[in-house]
């Protein structure tokens, strides 16, 4: 693995959409690639009625046979959550820590892929030979834990791809980030960095999970007399710790409910991410045997999202939880853009219920704000900067601190997906572009809800539609049957009656005046009652429902 | 209007829906009615397609004879945006400040009601006396001039209302807010304070108007070498004040875009709450006759909503401005709750054109926090304290506030809508309650869309919808023609014919198993072929279209 100068590597995005981080990018050299992540999204709001978005992978698949394996840097959904969809296509061995190993083999087993699937467990510290690539997984801190960057050296230098990732000094569980390394490596040179930018417009540092213990502590001093419930991200496990110290400490006992909540805890109390002491956890079923002021529930739900246990809890829909005037609810999470009013219809669902609900100062990001971001700059002091993770205003904040740290403009570059970065030690540029995209999963369909279906989606939510059904004789073109008017979404029938009596007697004319003019096509025929119909409606209601006219033969 | 301490006054908050704050408020003596505010809200999430929302006002129709007006505080929509709906059936004067007189004529006029409303101009420590109330206006202030406090004076005691405000010592219009006003009504006795609640999570003290002058003047001052372009609420003419001062100050011409936009500033100038410096303001066919270092835009969209110019500016479909790199955009504003995903898809749209977008700290909100609603309590001195404006949840944190200042508990309330407050010096209760609720305005449509119309497009948003067409032989009830089956929203058709060829035959078994039992009720018929495609479609798909079966006969 010396190194060459005439070669060059290849940097791949493929995430698909711009916003909304998918993570997933090819390393290329030769007859070589490694694949970082493989990230799921969740739907924007326009994407009606989808469940997820994996990455079109098509550059893979081209490329099947150079592909040696997945380093995957830490157990999230938008770095893991897409594997198991990519997996039944490419099917290559994945290298990964032990904690985000565990929690892949778990998605694993949903899907039936856990035989047919190999995986290996790398420890902080060591590397992996992959085609002409060496990975090395190196220490860094998150809000999940065994999270790594990579050290990716290839023939034409050494890239570093921090991950998400913050500095933490003091983490709860295991060391803090692996700042040596970093230096060393740096030291040797760096051809380039892909720096975490979500937090990249945040001044300052991020604070020490372990802050968030110290909140607790305070708060169940405070609240010695009541029931507490803690909402939090499933798969915080140091904060899960915190919340299960504390409430040992203040003699409570410890219920888990929410499914991925619960999933998450036993994967990594067995793996030894957590620390439960002996009879602390307890089923949610003996709730009833001790009293509030000795129960902590750590519940799912601290986005808002309507199905999980905490805003089910909210409503009076869970099965055996409900909140009673004095519960203290602790909100240990901020909302992520886009949750704001979700979480804000919880709280007030709860706080209407008497209960004390606090959501302040009880969470601390799992991203590296702006000093931290320089700190790792100013260890690896890479020749080219490649911000990563986040949205393009936060690549671009990460681009003006890069800056300020002396890296020339020309060796900054805001990577769209499907790019092709080439770059040595002579030179870095865009030199292409490959095909990436989002593919909707919908059910059990995935990518069989593209752009016309979404589009049909966005006009019924917004206007509904009218069904106009007709029956013609065949060969005499006669009216045998109809038209008939149904619609949905568009107006309550009983409350317009005068409407839908008018409507039809508008589709009549259109029809009446097609046969007059013996037209028999069809299509002319639904465009006639399409137009004289969508115009009747937009003059008397101001709105646009779908009109869809069938025609049937008899 | 001697204190009479048997008599009752009832306080009755009508706005419909608890959290999105149509502010409509019944003050009722015997048998005087005086109704405070009449706002709309902007639709949910989940009421798709609806433009707008307006209260229900069934009580205040049932009890028309009594109504003695409308007293508005300010002229922000939810507080006058329901107005012209609420006039075509209760027609009765309206009372309010000069520039809140102003915007609502505009509605008026829109609305074709000017001629038809009454409407009298009230200056700010002005009493008017309707029925068996005095009501006086007092000045306050807030994101929008002319804002004011609301003094009611009743046989049974003085409410004071302070509708929207903040207390701003050194506000860019006007004076300040009558300090000294609220003191001498406290220390005559006050029974009731309704206090503005917007803020109440927030610590401290608003910042004055004037701050974010001195941040423009700054900004003005880093960008001399670009174009600026300036987001902020259309109804912030202090706002658009500063930016015009600052314009002028370093030599650049001001142009003015989004509907909204012009129309509140062409009635602010109109009525001398707006001091324009000669040949500043210029048209926007003008533009190209200047240089951008002198060019200022003013424009709507800083909450990112769709159809504002500057998302269209962003995406590249304003018909007379595009962005181009090097322009700095200025966001004076922060996104309102449930914006924020809209707004920074439009910085990452701006950011991606090469624009430099500033978002932070060019903004100070027109609500009082902790330390002001302390102040004006502390002034005031109520009985009762009537936390209002805000959702639940900060209208629980001024309730903690009111208690931290000695306000017994019981002393405090929290009202939803439709409660019927009946109040004096001896007693304070919650005895009944009025029909209230949200009217959804879609187009033209006032009412007609309710809740199965709602539920029907949510159900088409999420999954679409399946049609089944058949033509029945009249008597005979043999199949004419069809089963045809038409998806919209569902799955794309060409890609899944497999799929719709089996629903299809699915659809047969069901009919020809009805026909076979000699079933010829419709509705048994369709409710089988519901069943039966759904079942085939979950198994299927895990997805649950509408599914609509259409009976023709001939």
């Amino acid at each position: 693995m010396k190194k060459n100068n005439s070669g060059k590597l290849k940097i791949i995005p493929l995430g698909g959409l711009e916003q909304i981080g998918m993570n997933i990018t090819a390393f290329e050299y030769e007859d070589s690639i490694v694949v970082v992540d493989c990230g799921l999204a969740f739907p924007e709001d326009d994407m009606l009625g989808i469940d997820l978005v994996i990455p079109d992978v098509t550059y893979l698949k081209e490329n099947y046979d150079k592909i040696k394996g997945f380093v995957i840097t830490h157990g999230h959904e938008d770095h893991i959550g897409a594997l198991p969809y990519i997996l039944k296509e490419i099917n290559v061995p994945i290298y990964a820590t032990k904690l985000t190993i565990g929690l892949i083999e778990n998605k694993l087993k949903e899907h039936n892929l856990l035989r047919t699937t190999k995986r290996k467990t790398i420890k902080h510290g060591q590397s992996i030979n992959l085609g002409c690539f060496r990975i090395e997984f190196i220490k860094t801190n998150h809000s999940i834990a065994d999270a790594s960057a990579l050290a990716i050296y290839s023939p034409a230098g050494v890239v570093v791809h921090t991950g998400d990732f913050k500095v933490d000094y003091t983490p709860v569980f295991g060391d803090a980030i692996d700042l040596q390394r970093f230096a060393e490596i740096g030291k040797k040179g760096v051809l380039a960095l892909m720096c975490d930018s979500t937090n990249a417009e945040r001044k300052g540092f991020t604070m020490s999970e372990r802050t968030v213990g110290k909140t607790f502590d305070n708060l169940f001093a405070e609240h010695k007399n009541t029931r507490i419930i803690i909402a939090t991200f499933a798969s915080n496990v140091d904060r899960v710790q915190q919340i299960i110290n504390s409430a040992y400490k203040y003699g409570r006992k410890v219920v888990v409910e929410g499914r991925s909540m619960v999933n998450v805890i036993s994967t990594a109390a067995e793996l030894g991410y957590l620390d439960i002491p002996e009879n602390t956890l307890i089923d949610i079923d003996m709730m009833k045997n001790y009293p509030d002021e000795q129960m902590v529930l750590i519940t799912t739900g601290s986005q808002g999202e309507s199905m999980a246990a905490l805003s089910r809890m909210a409503t009076n829909i869970h099965k055996k939880v409900s909140i009673k005037p004095g519960d203290t609810i602790i909100f240990s999470s901020n909302p992520i853009p886009g949750n704001e009013k979700a979480v804000s219809k919880v709280i007030n669902e709860l706080s209407a219920k008497g209960a004390d609900v606090i959501f302040q100062d009880v969470h601390v990001s799992g991203h590296a704000c702006q000093e931290e971001i320089k700190l790792i700059y100013s260890l690896v002091k890479p020749q080219y900067a490649i911000p990563v993770h986040g949205e393009y205003r936060h690549l671009k904040a990460q681009a003006g601190l890069a800056e300020s740290l002396g890296i020339p403009k020309e060796n900054i570059f805001i990577m769209s997906s499907g790019d092709v970065m080439e770059l040595n030690a002579e030179s870095a540029e865009i030199t292409g572009k490959v095909h990436t995209g989002a593919i909707l999963v919908d059910g059990l369909g995935v990518g069989d809800v593209g752009n016309i279906v979404l589009r049909d989606r966005q006009h019924l939510a917004e206007d509904g539609i009218m069904i106009v059904v007709l029956t013609l004789e065949r060969y005499t073109n006669q009216l045998l049957a109809g038209p008939d008017i149904v619609s949905r979404g568009f107006v309550y029938v009983r409350e317009s009656e005068d409407l839908m009596g008018q409507a039809k007697s508008v589709v009549e004319d259109a029809i009446d005046s097609c046969l007059d003019r013996r037209i028999s096509d069809w299509g002319k025929m639904k465009a006639a009652i399409k137009d004289s119909l969508g115009e009747f409606l937009w003059k008397r209601t101001k709105r646009k429902p779908m009109i869809l006219p069938i025609i049937m033969e008899a």
